[in-house]
């Protein structure tokens, strides 16, 4: 049984990550996975939210939307309606908490880093393609917080990157893209560090369930096209990539 | 090491489901485990959210809020802010796709079965409270409709409960109470039928990272927790449990 | 002419005042008029809202709302709809400047003291049943202070209630169930102490008119309501009802 | 004692109803007690809520509002706040609910009536002379119907009139000004019809109570005012008056 | 080829601008042209929005509403609605950014001069009435300051005065009314300082387009109507008119 | 005195128009002026506001927004805030507007077209550039219509683009960029067709004013830079270009 892209099953889709594509913000990148498409922007403020006021901690956060033609039908804007939706809420809180796994935030000191997500075009995983080209965009933005000499050492311990896998028509298959997607009778999304610890996973029965065999096979292949795409970031950073040493942040 | 309410790693809190709550519901339960108390009343309407409209299959949907001093400082109430937020919104997808999957939408016809849950007091694990209560609200509704005449057969298919699991000062541990969840490095949700089979596993490290290992842990403490929660729904329900068959909704 | 549930007209349903409802709130009750229940809990910050800043004067509020299911036809959420609507900022303005008459602002110094009280189940005379429930909730949540030494004495210097009364086919009758209220012509609530002072009158013809007759003989039955509830009051708070020494806090 | 503008307890201020103030609306007013300054405009629309679809009925409401600067301090618009206030939604319901009771709404039709009461300046007393100037509004706009033949007969059939009573450092004093107002611990607004029927009644203690005698005595004063502004009503509408025949609606 | 209400293509409709209008505003004017009424007020406040801090300069700053019945059709409220509408946000910016542009806001100091401007019945123009009508507002409430000692000088340093001119059915008109207004092709709203400087052309094609002829044309018709414009600001300001001294504020 | 990136006071900067740019919307353009980039898409769909029901014509209308980091400082998201600001309602008021000016309603049938006009990288000149690059959008997307069948003829009359020009420093300048922009006393935002004849004209004076030679010779500098935008624009389209036949649609 194929995939409708021709992918074989532990195949992703061609990536390409572009740095520094906006002018303005600390750090950005568009990064591609196949056709969707994001522009993740790093800002970094120096203040923090209310509650982590005088903590001497700094925080992570994340917003997440789409252009209303990011998608095949028009997506009526969130602005306009007046409110964000509970879709995109789920996804900003799991980009800004998968961030957070891999910062030593007190040695970010009381500054805010916000990575904004932005999809011009979605073809499935864009949560996920969010959380890899995040990773890079606060990556430049705290890098160049070091170079301009106001932190000491790169407060990121890991890479970070995030897939879909799914059940396809009976078919387990990695990064999915919407038609799959649409078909999926099980999705789950998964984040991992550099060296293959997990962050998140989020395995979802779309009015269907899964095994504990068929959730141990997701992982191995998520754990495959994670380290397929921190390989991507590793190469998209080139020498700023070395400024990540592989130290576990609770150690 | 020992809990911090004295529990067993694999201990959940004492449970109880009362039926018939409510006078108004078509199916109403009071789910307490320890100190979390949540309402769950099911409403049954003859009609359809418009993306479902003649399909001819029904939907189930489902809402979640907090009074505010079911937690100990008080929570200001969604409402007067204007807005659900984003863990609201979160929380009440995860109960309404996690009851979907074990209900047979084709067969409960063009209906809407709405799950609200309402949490009276929290004390950790409110989301998965609310899954195990309003199932057994849903079974009751739809049992209604079956007595009624208006259902040819249960279209549930399967037992459902939820649990939380997590990692806490390094101890893997069963149903988390508040002061575990918060102290908690790496927090699981789980729900899965009653035979077993999973429907959402929500893995999450909050600023912290867990191993495969780990994983598999959490699941088997999760999958012998459910299984007790199954228990307690087929007591609560009595006679009615039998009319829950359990075949695969897939099948 | 018989009531619907066969009561005399001068009769109130069977009262039921639970304290010490909910673990976390400073005073909480659960307050049952009948098939009528609502939860109140009182919450007390160390802080005023901006326009007593600065007074030494203390302040109390309220806030009320309906669970879905409290009513026979599903309600939607407040939260959902994405704000409060007029009956819920009336009676939520009523609780709180009802309450407000009885307690000694200045000598509660610079605190407000919320009311929150939430309708589980409504069967008519909500709001009258929020007001006398609160009130119990209020004098606990200050006994708190009182025991804790952060107050020298109660601010609370008479007991408060309130009923609703009614003119139903004709017959004026006493604490109206949902039945009544939907058929009554006039709908009066009535907040008194518990030396019989009015503190709101609120007598509204749903599409009629009364006299001054009426009026009066309403106010007499409503009176005598009270007198009832004030009983149950005390009895629900046993020694505590002994701190509300019956002085009128204008004196 | 003396009243704070001179005049006698139980004396209304001048009061000034000019109609046909607006070029568009079906009935318009411009009234003025004192410098409370409030337009009202009645407006036909040949449809009614959807709660009253289907039913043959019409329907009568009420919107209010206050120009930023009809106070003395400047109020932010609740159109740039995104929300309407408790005080305006409860005023509104008032207006509209004591409308309602002068109107035989079958005999409306399927049409609704809005009355919106914009007041230009306020010194006390506003709800109370919205109430006084929309009857004059709703009768002009119904007026219109009949003469273009829409409807048979003037489907009003008594006065209307509101003012405010209350207890202004001991005295108990008509029609209150807003320096009065502001002093008054109790402040009772009362409706009634052209025959000295009650259609509302609304007596608040301010941090304060009153009593049974107390509230008699302010009825009177309250049934004295209204009587004099239905003489104002009647002069105003002229010849239209006679259309008003006052019949009981309930009869 | 004659224009709807018989006026000449360059001839304003009849002007009155009443001041004093209201009791408590530091400025306010009723200004009338044709059918159109406007009220407008003028609040002084010793404090400027947050992007002004600290910089010794005031703002100046308008909003902008319709009563409902302004307009034929009723407008629902947008207080109701929650929301401001754009054209609401676009006419409020334009009469704000206009009296800007007269007003020396270092001379002003840190104070906010708000001008409400509230349609209360609209026959076209209502946004160059209220710059019109804001302008002699704002110097009534500057006037107010200067008298009081809080300035040393008026800081309006020129008159300002705005008209809509347009083409209906292919003739150039000054000051059209809204049946003109409708049926414009060609419509344009041009502001104009005392001695004749341009602050803002908006000219707008509906649907259409225009030469630069026309637009010529246009500006001439606008140039002579804003000059008896100021001729009528001068009349209504009296004596208060001498203290606007013609100096370019940029000089 | 030279600009500040060294241009000819009318020069423009480089353009470029990237079509197809988005793989799903009917129409794309990703549209730079210099370091300005905005995607433009235009959605074809089968149905018109109400406003335009059954009268048989089209419509066509615009939104716009601007990504958080596509500005200097970060710009909050419109969805959090929950409300799209007035400058974004102006701005995509006018892109709407203008491209209505130059299309055949009537012709175009009952069907909406929305250009969402989404500005990725924000300097100076974000409005001008949306309306050259939605016209281009919308071009693209009617001759979908055409070719398929759908529509007879393109009915689109006529090209349309539109330039900022100000007054910086004292030097009028054609096409601002942002750091000019801010330094302008006059902005002025000029929409023309391809034959020269004017859409829209939005001059505005910051706090200062302009003379009617200033204006004129502003309008110069527009013609020739929309002149420039238009050959962009046609070469940009190719042989789509020659479907746009130079008819006035008022004709």
């Amino acid at each position: 049984m194929e995939r409708v892209d021709g992918r074989r099953p532990d195949q992703i889709r061609p990536v390409s990550i572009i740095r520094h594509y906006n002018k303005y913000a600390e750090g950005s990148v568009l990064i591609e996975m196949g056709d969707t498409r994001v522009i993740c922007t790093a800002t970094v403020e120096n203040r923090v939210p209310p509650f982590r006021k005088d903590t001497g901690a700094g925080w992570v956060t994340a917003e997440y939307a789409m252009l209303p033609r990011a998608t095949g039908v028009r997506t009526p804007r969130e602005a306009a309606r007046g409110r964000q939706g509970g879709r995109t809420m789920e996804i900003q809180r799991l980009i800004g908490r998968s961030l957070r796994s891999v910062v030593d935030l007190p040695a970010l000191g009381e500054r805010t880093v916000t990575l904004d997500c932005d999809v011009i075009q979605a073809d499935g995983g864009t949560r996920t393609a969010s959380i890899t080209g995040a990773f890079v965009a606060l990556v430049d933005a705290l890098d160049n917080l070091l170079r301009e000499g106001q932190l000491s050492a790169m407060p990121v311990h890991n890479f970070l990157a995030a897939v879909s896998v799914g059940r396809v028509n009976g078919l387990l298959a990695l990064d999915l893209c919407f038609a799959e997607d649409s078909a999926a009778g099980v999705d789950m999304n998964v984040v991992m560090t550099g060296d293959a610890r997990l962050v998140e996973v989020q395995g979802t029965g779309e009015e269907a369930t899964f095994t504990r065999a068929e959730m141990n096979e997701m992982l191995d292949l998520a754990a495959a096209g994670i380290s397929r795409l921190v390989d991507c970031q590793r190469q998209a950073l080139g020498e700023t990539a070395a400024r990540i040493t592989p130290v576990d942040p609770l150690a």
